[in-house]
């Protein structure tokens, strides 16, 4: 019953996995929550608190079997299938996400890619061949897709968004800088540089360049 | 005093002047804390509490002066400037943000991009010439850069972050899909498609893909 999980709770999950998938690498068998949380700057309290909505995993004070662990929130995210993705915009970056080695070892694979221009329909981008944007509907239904990954400029994007919800799609990952409501019932997630630049700014603005100090100013301030 | 300030709550501000500021083009004078959490999936209550942190906005019951709000929260967040930006890795997508039209707007000027590969180092991107990524202490002083963005692929990225560090850069934005520490001084924004991809099909897991059906289950379970 997702409903009943916090999404900030699952919007961790992955972070977790991953922490998890590079301690198995270094063949660590075990860790405990507070080591886990070092390496994500998480409490360890926060670590227990979390996973507790998925069950019990590891005994107290013996830390955490990491294999067992790994393999349990794969599972939980759905993780341990594969799922199809369409692109829509062939621009530059629409173009990188296609090749993006990254997707696929993680079991995410572009199947269809998308654009409104003539000069981009037809073409091949990364062994797969850009389709006419306007038949999305159909091809998506036809590919099996799951997820969509809009890379189409800000102004086109709400447009490009309500049609993909039209079709049924209920899990948008989008990278145009812009806000988009969309109904409950679908994920929509916002890959968006500035947000991420606007709160380290924050951090930043009472702080002196590089070029005249290097020294940070809180020590002083103290 | 940044350091009082919850991350989190600093991570949410964006959002909430991106709401203010489609509110102000849309000439709305007052918004109530209700009506800008309903633009954002996030409860009044959590808007409250998060401005809070700030001192006083509004009036109970009165809702916020749009344009005010907007205005104190670019100065609380640093925006109310310009600042500098180098992105490291020329690759497809160093190239695309190099290029990316929606960083100037919100104050984010490009002024250095690096690579590793002699055929990249010399060239001209979006008018910034190519410098070698080894030169990068020198020139990163020289351009008084604030913010790095991280462009390399993930087996560079740890030690082009280590690098960045050692070099004064407090503010990192890296799209390299890896798990990277910086010290504690250090903010450190991952651009990563594979976590938000992963957050979001632990609510597909279940349901049918959009070619077989388009009904959610959620009804039929409950």
């Amino acid at each position: 019953m997702p409903e009943q999980i916090p999404q900030v709770v699952v919007l961790r999950l992955p972070m977790y996995l991953r922490a998890l998938a590079i301690l198995s690498r270094e063949n660590q068998d075990v860790v405990s929550s507070r080591e886990l949380g070092a390496r994500l700057q998480v409490t360890s309290a926060q670590i227990r608190k979390d996973l507790s909505y998925f069950g019990k995993f590891g005994k107290q004070g013996k830390g955490y079997n990491v294999k067992h662990l790994l393999e349990r929130l794969r599972h939980i995210l759905g993780l341990d299938r594969e799922w199809a993705m369409a692109i829509i915009g062939m621009g530059r970056l629409g173009k990188a996400l296609v090749r993006y080695p990254g997707f696929l070892p993680q079991g995410f694979r572009v199947v269809a890619a998308f654009d409104s221009n003539p000069r981009q329909i037809g073409k091949k981008v990364g062994g797969i061949t850009v389709q006419d944007v306007t038949d999305m509907e159909s091809a998506i239904a036809r590919c099996s897709v799951n997820i969509a990954v809009v890379a189409v400029p800000a102004a086109e994007a709400p447009k490009v968004i309500e049609t993909l919800v039209k079709c049924g799609i209920t899990a948008i990952l989008n990278y145009a800088p812009v806000v988009v409501q969309a109904p409950n019932n679908v994920q929509l997630r916002d890959i968006d540089p500035i947000l991420a630049l606007q709160s380290m700014t924050f951090y930043l603005k009472d702080a002196a360049p590089v070029s005249r100090s290097r020294r940070g100013r809180s020590r002083l301030e103290k």
